[in-house]
């Protein structure tokens, strides 16, 4: 068993009204950034986890977004990296 | 001008406390996944920006960072990517 550094990306589907991102947008405009045209907000989420080889971390990752980390209905998610962690 | 795709990684500090992390990992044993040692939850954030240069779009996006988006007391940012936005 390895231990590997998964990390997450969960975003607001595309198409789908992203709230926070227009009130992080709105905010950068009234702070003067206006070359802003579009902000998404969502989570980067790391995990770290044991497991016999990479394509098994990805595999359980994967599995922990579709049944706890990411809503279906309004998230997408992709998998950014899996490393193994240092010092493991 | 380019309009430019630069996403950030704002995390919590390392060391410091990271109760939402805590909180997924604690649901996630709860489901079953047993194998997970660590969890740390942060934000994503993707930010479209017209600039003159690459270099200049990312010298941007760590003044919003500095100014409005990381918590300088708990919370470290990383540039994760700077790309030129499709369709521009």
């Amino acid at each position: 068993m390895t231990r590997y550094r998964v990390a997450v990306h969960i975003v607001p589907r595309r198409g789908l009204l992203d709230p926070q991102g227009k009130a992080v947008a709105d905010a950068l405009h009234t702070l003067g950034f206006s070359a802003v045209t579009d902000v998404h907000v969502g989570r980067h989420i790391v995990i770290e986890s044991d497991a016999a080889d990479a394509a098994a971390a990805e595999a359980s990752v994967r599995a922990m977004c579709d049944k706890l980390l990411a809503n279906p209905v309004t998230e997408d998610y992709e998998i950014a990296s899996v490393r193994t962690a240092e010092g493991a």
